[in-house]
């Protein structure tokens, strides 16, 4: 496994002409230029990321990492947390909405277990990666120590270098974890310096009180760990979690490989700030798939520099945006390689 | 073919329990209630619509009519009239975008000639319903008759009761013709009162002084005609369009259907507006796919009272839009059918 620091080093801006190329074909195929907007870009940034032209997304693979977050001794979600557990049973089932979305679009889902609380039965589909059962409470001490997080990310990085060798070209994040909104706004109030009140919403569907509650739970994880706002390694450390780590190992390893990386949703969203604060050039790698519900959201889209291509007022996770996100960008790939030309449809092109 | 009295005897409020069954369903599965936001909508309307629980999208038609404007003699276009009938055998080649979207979900597309000036060989793809060979030049007299835009309504439902008796179960509305935003806005500005100043864009690619054009003439088409907006067919034969007014038919005959129909974009919206003139009930069967960038394109939707699904900064036309949203209708449906449910996976459902 690739330690951490030669992870870095192979992350560099992209290079190449692909995008350029991209951008020329598209202008000459029988539309108006420009006149399917996203989906043009869309097809735009694939080619620049993988620095292929035409651009392919035949291996889409959503990773969907799961861990449990000693913060929920605070009482912060609606869910108790065995239903992470329980959770993790249904996606190697295939019951679970990101099981669905991902056959719908031909995407692999690969469940991890990052750190579940709860033993889980062995079986074929789960790569285990546990860190330990669960995080500890960061409202009292870090969540977990920086020998964890750098493992978690190691871990996750190390995910995408086993499905790399199997064609991997477009990854979605995906995540489950009881807990994990309060892990993540502590994520995004630290690196953005956002007050928590405004980047905490109300998760799986806590109420009023619920939420306050958890805004004040990450202000003492905040004043407690006092995490380092330069350091991405130290914030996740003292209030991330091992599934939000092993994201940013995962976006990491995506970059270095020079494969197109959707961020989705809140949760991948903390990972993706904490990856980009480690390495900046991360972020020319990442996709947007969708604008969460999630009021801290559009801060991390903001931060991030990103416009996402879908807002459909979801807020479950798991990957399941990544998935709808995969579906335009098969499009937006075969818009290029299937749409005739002007040329080759004996269209006129522009009044003279 | 059913006349168009018959057809609009057939259009009622749609009832039955199905949209609630697919409510009460979306809550027991494995995910926050409501957390999947606007798929769950269009999985609900989906069952209302059809009155069929639980939906099904298995057989999506995208009805591409195309016609050519008289109003284009006005230098409205940025494309000369000949592309109208050069991008009908693009799409019977299969090289047009809508043509690869529609692959990309797995939906059949109905090319038709609704009245393209020039002659079209003959395709075995290709659906005839010509009314004329184009419409006359709107800025100096009616753009077609009465009886004319009526028979142009009765073709569009026709083709759709051809299609059903193929088990259709989603329809999307495209449109081909150089002029037709020309047209378009027109046809908005007199349902909807709003000036043509505000309801005109850029169409295929016109400049500052070619939209200024168009603006004058859709001024100068609205003085010349007196459209009736109460009068949606009056308004449809004095300033439409042989493919607006056969989408109109279209929406029409799948309400009388009870079969969703996904309005796609500004000229389809147009049509959908005049259908809702004429019936008003229609508007219950119809989902809106995207917000297109013409101007007018808001003004149509709040005018029906739809949000759409998608933003994507498109402004192509062909039932383009209508392909993504039915890739996201077939989620949807499989979202009900697919996902398990609390009790099926052994989820605990929600904290005591």
């Amino acid at each position: 496994m690739t330690s951490l620091s030669n992870l870095l080093d192979g992350i560099h801006l992209p290079e190449g002409t692909a995008g350029l190329e991209a951008h020329e074909a598209l202008d000459l195929l029988t539309k108006p230029p420009g006149s399917l907007g996203r989906l043009e870009e869309l097809a735009r940034r694939l080619a620049e990321i993988s620095g292929r032209f035409p651009p392919r997304v035949d291996h889409a693979v959503i990773f969907t990492l799961a861990a449990d977050h000693g913060v929920t001794a605070e009482g912060v979600s609606a869910y108790p947390q065995i239903v992470t557990a329980q959770m993790v049973e249904n996606l190697l089932r295939g019951g679970a909405a990101v099981n669905v979305l991902a056959r719908h679009v031909g995407a692999k889902v690969v469940v991890v277990d990052m750190g579940v609380a709860a033993p889980l039965p062995a079986h074929p589909g789960l790569r285990s990666c546990r860190i330990a059962d669960g995080t500890r409470n960061m409202a009292t001490g870090p969540a977990m120590s920086r020998e964890q997080a750098v493992a978690a990310i190691e871990a996750g990085a190390g995910l995408v270098e086993t499905e790399h060798g199997h064609g991997l070209d477009l990854i979605g994040t995906g995540e489950m974890g009881i807990g994990n909104t309060t892990a993540a706004s502590a994520v995004v109030a630290a690196l953005t310096g956002a007050g928590a009140e405004v980047v905490t919403g109300t998760g799986t569907g806590v109420d009023d009180e619920g939420r306050r509650r958890k805004v004040a739970v990450i202000e003492r994880a905040l004043a407690t760990n006092r995490p380092e706002p330069s350091d991405g390694i130290d914030v996740l450390a003292k209030v991330g979690g091992f599934e939000i780590a092993g994201l940013c190992g995962v976006i990491l390893a995506g970059a270095a490989a020079r494969i197109p990386v959707v961020v989705d949703g809140f949760i991948a969203g903390a990972a993706a700030l904490a990856a980009v604060r480690i390495k900046p050039e991360a972020r020319h790698y990442l996709l947007a798939s969708h604008r969460s519900t999630e009021p801290g959201a559009g801060h991390v889209l903001e931060a991030l520099g990103l416009d996402p291509y879908l807002d459909l007022g979801m807020r479950l996770g798991e990957g399941t945006g990544a998935a709808l996100c995969i579906g335009l960008a098969q499009a937006a790939v075969k818009i290029l390689g299937e749409m005739a030309t002007f040329k080759s449809a004996g269209v006129t092109d522009r009044s003279p």
